[in-house]
């Protein structure tokens, strides 16, 4: 590198962001300082704001600003209903969905023996007490549809048995899928859940 | 969106950076407030930083934080070869090579007859100037095998012609590469300026 140590730091701490690598990182730096006073300046400012306000929601782990995230705060949300996500992107990507009109509750990730991530180092024990203390009257389990995923999910089943109706994601073709292009598993899942037309 | 609006805005403030659209931008905004200290905090300083400093150099058009960049500063380099190049980022790339140890020209762009584009628009005149005023035996026009970088190469030969040594870099088979993938001008070019053994 050539440019100023602080130009070389930049592109470092750009380059350790997903998805920008050392070569994205040198293209991203190069267009902010060319855009110094539009984007760069203006990007930087934002970004401390969010470091020191961004924090996570003690209710249900969505991020937001406040101690009790706009989610969990607005009064004409359904209390009844918690959907369950592994972390705040799959939340974020409910939202845009925008069918969902309940609370939601993020895990923080999910169950593996591997990685030795256990139930106390998710919210499960959260979703638990959310249960027995708010009037829930269905947890809608939107896992991902992975082996860690399923095995949390079947794992959150075990301890809310009985205490509550459980549900979750149907499996099938997405819209706009193609059959051609879909593996055997999500077919079948398909065929096995069809409906009366 | 369901995050806080300056959540929001940074992301669409990321997702402008090239390389990062708004799926990307939204994944690298959850990761950074997952490391808010380690990461977003001082990113945000720094970004602050170069915003403040960040300067073209007076002399070649490099990027850097004083008035004269560390490349023109620097007594070890040869004070007699000029390379040309499109852009910082082109810089950027012939340093990295770290076969070239004379100073740099950045043009700031090529002619574009479509987009305007005009000697005064780049820094033409100040290369005109540089090779009268300092004392130069070699210009190394460095600029992209493309139609708009050839334009300009040869606009800038026409203007030093007999004032200076103009070279340009030698197009052939890059290294590594391999013949059945190259296109035929690569294959032309190479085959028309090769070497003795």
């Amino acid at each position: 590198m050539s440019a100023t140590r602080d130009i070389d730091a930049l592109i470092e701490m750009m380059a350790r962001i997903p998805g920008l690598g050392p070569r994205s990182a040198r293209r991203a730096v190069l267009h902010l300082i060319s855009k110094r006073d539009m984007q760069l300046a203006p990007l930087a400012e934002q970004m401390r704001r969010v470091a020191q306000t961004a924090r996570e929601c003690l209710n249900c782990g969505n991020i937001g600003t406040d101690e009790i995230c706009a989610i969990c705060a607005d009064a004409r949300r359904a209390n009844g209903q918690i959907c369950v996500v592994e972390d705040v992107a799959d939340l974020w990507a409910m939202e845009r969905g925008a069918a969902f009109k309940g609370r939601y509750h993020v895990l923080g990730g999910t169950l593996s023996a591997l990685d030795q991530v256990g139930p106390e180092d998710l919210r499960i024990p959260q979703l638990v007490d959310r249960v027995a203390a708010e009037e829930v009257s269905e947890v809608i389990l939107a896992l991902n549809a992975t082996v860690d995923g399923q095995t949390t999910a079947h794992y959150i089943a075990d301890q809310l048995e009985g205490r509550v109706a459980l549900t979750s994601l149907a499996q099938g073709v997405p819209i706009g899928g193609e059959l051609d292009y879909l593996d055997d598993g999500t077919i079948s899942a398909a065929l096995s859940a069809r409906k009366q037309l």
